[in-house]
């Protein structure tokens, strides 16, 4: 079989592997689709180099189908549609015994700190299994993850029906942020520089607004009549962004923030005293967002046809990063079946 | 009667002015003590010029006895012992009308927006007057005001019983949410650079740490069993304590932003993001922590004898600032009352 590792220095090696069959505990999985994000292009860019283990099989969001139980996994069938979440926690640390198992002191993030789904056949422990419905498609099932994700920042700023939320950058998750938020009964609208993405957006019934063409403040005062945003969601990661954030949002408005700042930045610290604001962190997601995740792809309320921008086999996940890098395109995932035959297919061969 | 005003350019001129009779709906209380905080220091300094009308009539924590009663207030009595909440909201505003009167978008600070408490009669709306129990000795009194804003502070930080709190910045208002903290059954540890102020935290029976001594990050997390505090109270206002509070606290983990920071800060959203920090801001106080703060303060709990440096008569105000300034006082109050005959007395003079 194929796999995508990266060997460091910019590299993606395409190589050859035998699939190895689960181990007690373990299903083996037959993957689909491999969505690649952000998080993967820090991993071939070396941002991560000081946390990652080359050569790294990577790849976290996924779709598949069970090809192989091992010894003792019961509640499975082969030929289970199913992705993955790509947590393993040690249940020990305080984070864990306080019930936040999903952002453990010493988390295994499969696919980072554990090697991932860019293989045709993947090897997971039969916990991290997230069964699919009858019917769904695999193309659509690879963005559960990210919408996963989504709808963790959604839920944990606690926005509830009527509400208004601003969403700052228009990027994939951005869109799944918005999504979901309008999912719950908010009102949206998104901040994104980028004229393309923003007529994007626009067409999925979003307000949309140019920072530099119109002043955001006196926009968002004037939608919400003079209070302010209930929920700012910052998903650029541009410092600039994060220091505007906090004047667009009410008085003991919530501002969630989900893009990564490798630095430190400048917040302003007057107007979260002054309007009592809440700034809530939010990573990864619990099982039950990425349950609601899969209903959410599974009935079309994400709109999987305009996020998905391409798809590649597997020997061209390096270019692939390319058209992610400049922004131009919103989602791309590599098809990881394409010529690459089924065990039995290649036995037969 | 005497009135203390900032006349601007770092002034403050004492005159002697003649009461006036409280208006309907009014009372005029004859002050006891005001507390000098450092709001008032920045009043001072010129740092809110753009707010303030000069003159000012300032002081905004204060003790009193009501003096006389203007056309339809009922419910009080010539000689009761009384504090002053000193908000006055439109009702109407956004903020208002979700119930955060204590932050109305058009807040007035009496005191600072309005006249305050350092004249020897001040007339007040009914509505903003707080009941002192009676036997209080009216100089610990004066500490009321400030002791709402620690109670506000750690009523929003949602500490629990058994939990552990570190505050930084050990001044007057980081020893009250210490001591508040504690009263609402947390432990605390208190970060402070200064060691006369340490060795009198330390005496109060809290933990003390010298940052520049001993590895706060360390001894956080030994103190907390690897967690991580459950709240971190930032009061220093310095941007290094800003930068550095965010590794003090556990996974999910709150830190309250209490100090007034002009200008915006850096914050380490890298770990915010990963620990899914909350971080919130407070502001003021709401009725039930004023009532709550009467009571702490009646009871003992509030180390007022401790807190107390000074006590100067009006005519000194201007002098008292500079023991404030160099942090050489935790509170200095000044008794209106000394060398000021009452109205009755002065008429029979």
């Amino acid at each position: 079989m194929l796999t995508a590792a990266y060997t460091g220095d910019s590299t993606i090696t395409v190589s050859e592997a035998e699939p190895r069959p689960p181990a007690p505990g373990e299903v083996q999985i037959r993957v689909a689709y491999v969505g690649l994000c952000g998080t993967d292009l820090h991993i071939l860019h070396g941002s991560m180099d000081a946390r990652v283990q080359t050569p790294l099989v990577f790849g976290h969001e996924m779709s598949g189908e069970i090809a192989a139980l091992g010894d003792g996994v019961t509640g499975w069938s082969v030929g289970d549609a199913v992705t993955v979440m790509p947590l393993a926690w040690d249940g020990t640390c305080p984070a864990c015994l306080a019930g936040n198992e999903h952002i453990c002191q010493n988390l295994d993030f499969i696919g980072i700190d554990s090697p991932g789904a860019l293989q045709a056949y993947w090897n997971v422990p039969a916990e991290v299994l997230v069964a699919l419905p009858e019917g769904i498609a695999l193309d659509a099932a690879a963005l559960v993850e990210p919408v996963a994700v989504a709808v963790h920042d959604v839920r944990r700023s606690e926005i509830a029906p009527g509400e208004k939320a601003v969403v700052i950058g228009g990027g994939p998750i951005g869109v799944l942020i918005a999504t979901v938020a309008r999912a719950f009964g908010a009102e949206v609208a998104v901040i994104e520089l980028d004229a393309n993405r923003r007529a994007q957006i626009a067409g999925l019934g979003f307000d949309t607004l140019d920072p530099r063409e119109v002043d955001q403040v006196a926009w968002v005062e004037e939608w919400t009549g003079g209070a302010g945003a209930d929920v700012v969601f910052e998903v650029s990661g541009a410092a600039a962004a994060v220091l505007g954030a906090t004047s667009l949002a009410k008085v003991r408005g919530t501002l969630v923030v989900v893009a990564i700042h490798p630095t430190p930045r400048e917040i302003d610290l007057q107007r979260v005293f002054w309007r009592e604001l809440r700034i809530l962190g939010a990573r990864v997601y619990q099982r039950t967002d990425f349950e609601t995740a899969v209903e959410l792809v599974a009935d079309g309320t994400i709109p999987s046809d305009l996020l998905i921008t391409k798809i590649v086999p597997l020997a061209e996940t390096r270019a692939a990063f390319d058209d992610l890098e400049g922004g131009r395109a919103m989602k791309v995932l590599v098809d990881v079946r394409a010529g690459q035959p089924a065990i039995g297919e290649e036995a037969a061969a």
